[in-house]
């Protein structure tokens, strides 16, 4: 046992076999190490550790079981062409975990300590970071009430925990662009409601209307704001963009939409570009509008696991429109490859979006 | 052990020492037992079974702790005074909790096994049933999602458990009315959401508000729709009613309100006495207009916990009402008692609501 940065490392005696890299998938294989933060009314969080990964027990009144006082963040490590590994702005993700525990009432994290745990903990696991192109590993930061207590209310103890797993590449023949459908009668988030923050609620409300859109041959949903059905919000889990007449927009945040890093990074992007990009209401129809006038030239979603993944045809109310022919756009290419390129160490850096671990 | 229809029965070794049953609070203390049905896809729900109460170990990437997807329900077994044990309509709760399945997309449970594992492990825990006033031993049946993925999608393994625990009485000093605030800002459910499920996300989402009003002095929010923010949907985690010239009221169920058991009931009395109750849509504008008319006679909250819950005070808007001089009203209060003292049976049970467990 060792400590760093006041964290505490069990290293495990029996590794495991590592998964064959071009099997990954997403989310179905870990490491061999996780950290553990725990949180006790009147103590605060306390004790940081780096343990061997293994099962979590908990009393079968714990509140995660009942009440879903819970938040989570994902993001990846890439390891680069020189044999470093990157981080991609974990800073930002960070940052919103405590925006989502404010919202659920669960006590702030230190950003400091939060960075240092998923920094040690992929040191740790650095020979789990895939090397087969368009791999990563997964990082996935979360928070668990864990009080044995029925009453609804915050509850008094909690665990902060990481998890890392190997993935594979999202798109195994390249870029390629999805049927999404929009959907009119369910909704994932509405104003007042929790749709900003990464809580488990707004994933769990969502499994039915995808069931239904997937069964009708559509890879996604496109969630209207839950008031008038009439404004985009997301695309599935990611946010979205459209390119109209030479400008791109975005759904301006509202309080129900998740305010992604890739979002935010490709806004950056596009500005250095000279391409203008405007958050603000976007209505399907006026998607469907432009569409018909021959100015929607491209529209995709943006997010963490596929980093932007274009739009080919759009369903909503009866019609379906095609997209830029459903070929990938000049913008959502260039956006694709310049992210990836930074992620993965094969173009500079020149926001200073990468942290990378020192070895 | 031993199996009774079907269920596989272990008793435990040593009995826990039962706690004092005039400080036993909410969901505090838990029974010796336990009931657990797990499933598996392709496998269908499998091997149920009572246990000892015990801890439940997953993995750190079970989806529960992730995206949510459970659902729960709540009812009460009581101590009649010739010393049997009723259950009040639980077949209403196991109904809803499928009703609940559908919507998280979580497989239906079998109706009769459900109902069965609730009375055997009652029956098992017995001695649990509290004997002191108001008393009762709470049953929570909930599900949990288990596979160890972290793919946004149906899990592929469940447990159905329930647990069960030794509740106080609520009115520890008879029925009391309470303050409520209207709450403005934030949104429990909205149309499309998840609202009319007992899942988790729901009561995660009210913390914030619920935090906020509580430091204002109030016990409890209403909740209005998420659409509009004009009609009434419930109070805290109860139905609502409003007696208005000599006529009962209550919002109708629009997909965004729990449809309670105990509302149901309500509605059932009323009906039988003869008195008029219409589900329809309420403002909290006209609750605010019938009171200046001196035409709002009483309000009162409907649920499990509190049977029913008179409501003193309504705060909205920086406007203050006092109900009924913020007594219990006579229709509020003839409620409580019928209802209690069917559950209690000390009333003749004229609706079968009663499950009676042989011993």
């Amino acid at each position: 046992m060792m400590t760093v940065n006041n964290i505490t490392i069990s290293k495990t005696t029996s590794k495991k076999e590592k998964p064959d890299q071009t099997q990954l998938g997403f989310g179905q294989y870990f490491t061999d190490h996780m950290f553990i933060l725990d949180y006790t009314e009147g103590k605060g969080w306390h004790d940081p550790r780096i343990v061997p990964y293994q099962p979590i027990t908990l009393e079968p009144s714990a509140m995660i079981f009942h009440y879903g006082q819970t938040v989570f963040e994902g993001m990846k490590a890439y390891l680069s062409e020189d044999g470093d590994i990157h981080l991609f702005r974990p800073e930002k993700n960070i940052q919103r975990l405590n925006r989502s525990n404010d919202r659920m009432r669960i006590p702030e994290v230190d950003e400091t300590l939060a960075l240092q745990a998923i920094k040690e903990l992929v040191k740790v696991d650095a020979d789990w970071v895939p090397s087969e192109p368009g791999t990563s590993l997964y990082i996935r930061p979360y928070i668990i009430s864990t009080e044995p207590f029925l009453g609804v209310a915050p509850s008094k103890h909690y665990k902060f925990m990481v998890i890392l797993s190997p993935v594979g590449a999202y798109y195994k023949e390249g870029i390629n662009p999805v049927k999404i459908a929009v959907e009119n009668e369910f909704v994932r988030a509405v104003k007042g409601g929790t749709g900003e923050a990464k809580t488990a609620g707004n994933y769990a409300s969502s499994l039915k209307a995808q069931a239904l859109v997937a069964s009708q041959g559509y890879a996604q949903v496109m969630w209207l704001d839950g008031i008038e059905k009439k404004y985009i919000e997301e695309v599935g889990s990611m946010n979205v963009f459209f390119k109209i007449d030479g400008e791109v927009v975005t759904p301006e945040l509202n309080g129900s939409i998740l305010e992604g890093v890739t979002r935010n990074s490709v806004m950056e992007l596009l500005k250095h570009w000279g391409i203008t990009v405007t958050e603000r209401k976007i209505t399907v129809e006026e998607i469907f509008e432009a569409h018909k006038n021959g100015k929607l030239e491209e529209a995709f979603g943006s997010g963490t696991a596929a980093v932007i993944s274009p739009i080919g045809t759009l369903a909503w109310d009866g019609k379906e429109i095609v997209i830029n022919d459903s070929k990938t756009g000049e913008v959502s290419k260039k956006l694709y490859d310049t992210l990836t390129n930074i992620q993965y160490g094969k173009e500079t850096d020149v926001f200073d979006w990468i942290v990378k671990l020192e070895r």
